[in-house]
């Protein structure tokens, strides 16, 4: 069945050159992101274009299409279930490339590096109104698209998707927005509470400190290195944004950076990026059903984005690592200003209502994605105009956090996501801390409790667990899927806040 | 002429993306030497296999071959010179590609690799015998591929090339034997003499001394900043073997790297690496016959050389420079075991006899050369057997340097190149030097002595002139044609004998 005589043999060579094809795209952004000078972006921009066009030739063409044709007549009832799921999954794949009108396409792709320097320029100026129309124009482009995407976009029982489900897909396969109203809207109620809760928080460090880049460069190769960092199959590199990307089978790179004035931003980003990577290193490469199927493939970015927050919050802003860490930071600044590891402790988990979303801590976060997630409904669906945006972010921002922006570039500008089209991102980040939560609940129920294993220094123990549990399921169970496969219940915000309710405590004694 | 709707416009678009593709394999390759983890390598191989089979086959094309035949007819006689160049550099080379069989190239290409992996191991246990087999093969496919090519490598007046001379064609155009005993026979009676009166030269540094990794990166920052390293269109990285590499028209990075105990090591190379980094930056990449077109290109492997050693000897290892670093690295050493500025210049000048090419100086380098030159011939067209060759090595060795290695691995396994079937291409390294000289004699006749101007800090006037006089004229020269037409003569090593001379008689003073 799988000889590379056999159509299906010839189906999975086709799609072994698709990913190294990938895997060259994804080198050139490693490189235009940690080594390229800034005069190449041009050309660069012309190369990814350029595979850009043979990824999507690759996956469209008629000889593609024949080959999905073929291996599917040669696939009997009898094969393996992953075989009718590879083809499912690709067939779905193809339906949706194939819907999508080339003109549209093209003008999609122009209106978004319209709106990305629309945007950097109304962000600079702090002045939506520069803005707006780029905005305007991408939302009527997205919505021609999830038009154009609607037949090949039904749920699992036929019934249609909205809009924005259809632009959430992507990023969230099988979403909709009942789930999303159970598993985030109770945070409205659940985390105001808790942030009220926190002002009264004993502080941290006595005093302002900071750490240079090769003490933090230093503490960071530690923190990977007591994590199983292989430099045989991994590289760190330094990036203007932290990120996790996978170049090949055997090569996975972690950037971060050095904030001046965050001395914990690096060693907690590092942490975060390597848990996206332990991930993808973990993703089933090997078996018949697996590499290069999409079976083998990351399930969807909020299972990705509970991963990296398990290594960022769960074990880099744990009491026993503040414990292990405490006399490292301390001996590397020269002094303690701390006093204690509790204090150590405190000083990695500041919890306070803010303006940004990327500085938010665990208690605030889903509230600036609740925030993003209404208005985008607003927007996408409910035909609120652009011209209103502002007034309701800072609306939003004062009834949920507290706070209120002082002007647009700190309030509705402050991300990049909606000045390239991208809708249906934001809510995946908070499902994050929920699956965190709840895979975590699961493990602790079997190993033990997070902070016993970890002053125990069973790091090895914690990885080892979701290396068996979590990665090798790959795409076979979408995020709703995975967490009821390895919690035995439904996903739901509980999980979360009895692990926040608790932290604060702990905080507060 | 030139629009898109034009065959030769469509000539220039399809010649421009062959560029993006191979400025993505470069991308590939420097990501490979500088950031890559090691288990990436079988999959890395992959994806440039995959590259390189699809610029041949742009290269190779019927497509392709009507754009190029549709040009030609396009063409008038009238058209601008540098059209018809154009077009006779582009119909060479397909001629060549197409010349080729597919069968040998694959053969090639494994034997490549089986030699190679043969050479590492032979090397390793310093034992000729274990690669003798892989090396016969090699010059076997190697012979057959320059009799493949024979038809379409013949000499401008018709005569045919040699197996040898057409080997070399791809790193020296037009290239004979007899130009080359011209040029480098006079080095056998030429150097030795200047080796023996090296060996009365006072000593340089009063102990061994060595610099951090830091220290140095940081005197080859400082280095290429004076040199109008401009961090917008240029990178330097680390890499385990220095190279300059060009990415695009504006992605020029070089790399070093720092070696224990040789503290001018990364210095030298920085200087060597950018040598040839300028000359990149330097070529006609604007104008309508430039870039993408073969024009625009570097014309040969002796040229490039001829500016690497430019900067590397005659500005990096000058009296001035030493003058002006002395001071750098004394208080970087945080001692002076030099004492004035004329023993740090000793120090950078060593000039004695070795084993090892890569480690040659200005002096023995040529007689390295001379021994795998005359050895080559005697393999590939004198029918020396493959078993004679350590011992050639080691009797040419004793004749021409004075010493004599105690195994194989110091002697005739200690270069790369053959284990890859390589041959033709150690003269370039040669006439490199040759070339730097007589040009260097050009610049002085009209600018003063590089010594006297680097006093002065004219750094910037010596790069001007090799960015007015030798940069701009790509391709539309070859090596010889070059030299003459700058300096108004036909090379020779006459100029490179008085600069050594010259340099000695200074070492003495």
């Amino acid at each position: 069945m799988t000889s590379t005589s056999s159509t299906w043999g010839r189906l999975r060579q086709h799609l072994h050159t698709t990913q190294l094809l990938g895997g060259i795209h994804s080198t050139l952004y490693f490189d235009q992101n940690t080594a390229m000078p800034a005069a190449a972006a041009g050309w660069r921009g012309e190369q990814l274009a350029l595979l850009a066009q043979q990824l999507h030739e690759r996956q469209t063409s008629a000889a593609y299409q024949e080959l999905l044709a073929g291996a599917e007549q040669e696939l009997t009832p009898e094969a393996p279930a992953e075989q009718h799921h590879n083809l499912r999954l690709l067939k779905r794949e193809l339906a949706r490339q194939s819907r999508l009108d080339p003109a549209l396409v093209g003008a999609l792709a122009q209106a978004q590096a319209e709106g990305y320097s629309r945007w950097q320029e109304a962000k600079q100026r702090s002045n939506f109104q520069l803005f707006a129309p780029a905005l305007e124009r991408l939302i009527a482009l997205r919505l021609k698209q999830a038009q154009q995407l609607a037949p090949v976009e039904a749920q699992a029982d036929g019934s249609p998707r909205s809009p924005w489900e259809i632009l959430a897909q992507p990023f969230e396969p099988d979403i909709n927005k009942q789930q999303l109203a159970q598993w985030l809207l109770p945070l409205r109620d659940l985390l105001p509470p808790l942030l009220e809760q926190a002002r009264s928080l004993p502080a941290g460090s006595s005093e302002p400190w900071d750490l240079s880049e090769p003490q933090q460069e230093e503490l960071c190769s530690a923190l990977l290195e007591g994590w199983g960092f292989n430099p045989e199959r991994c590289l760190r590199a330094r990036s203007p944004h932290p990120f996790s990307c996978t170049l090949g089978p055997d090569d996975f790179r972690i950037t971060t950076r050095v904030v001046a004035g965050q001395p914990f931003s690096a060693f907690l980003a590092t942490a975060h990026e390597w848990g996206h990577s332990l991930y993808e290193q973990g993703l089933p490469r090997t078996g018949e059903h697996w590499f290069p199927w999409p079976l083998g493939e990351a399930t969807s970015m909020a299972v990705h984005e509970s991963q990296s927050l398990f290594y960022e919050n769960r074990l880099g802003r744990s009491q026993a690592m503040a414990r292990r860490w405490h006399p490292r930071f301390r001996s590397a600044l020269g002094r303690d200003v701390w006093g204690d590891a509790q204090a150590f402790w405190r000083d990695l988990n500041p919890i306070r209502a803010g303006l940004t979303r990327v500085e938010a801590d665990e208690v605030s976060y889903g509230l600036h994605v609740l925030l993003r997630y209404e208005l985008e409904l607003a927007l996408v669906e409910g035909g609120m105009p652009v011209a209103e945006l502002p007034d309701a972010w800072n609306r939003g921002m004062q009834e949920l956090l507290g706070v209120r922006p002082a002007n647009d570039a700190e309030g509705c500008l402050q991300d990049v996501h909606w000045s390239e089209g991208l809708f249906g991102y934001f809510p995946s980040y908070a499902l994050g801390h929920l699956i965190s939560a709840q895979l975590s609940e699961t493990l602790e129920a079997e190993l033990g409790p997070i902070e016993t294993l970890l002053a125990a220094d069973g790091d090895a123990q914690l990885g080892a667990w979701l290396q068996q549990r979590v990665y090798p399921l790959g795409r076979s169970v979408n995020a709703a899927e995975l967490v009821e496969q390895v919690s035995g219940r439904p996903l739901s915000h509980e999980p979360f806040g009895h692990y926040l309710r608790q932290k604060l405590e702990h905080l507060a004694s």
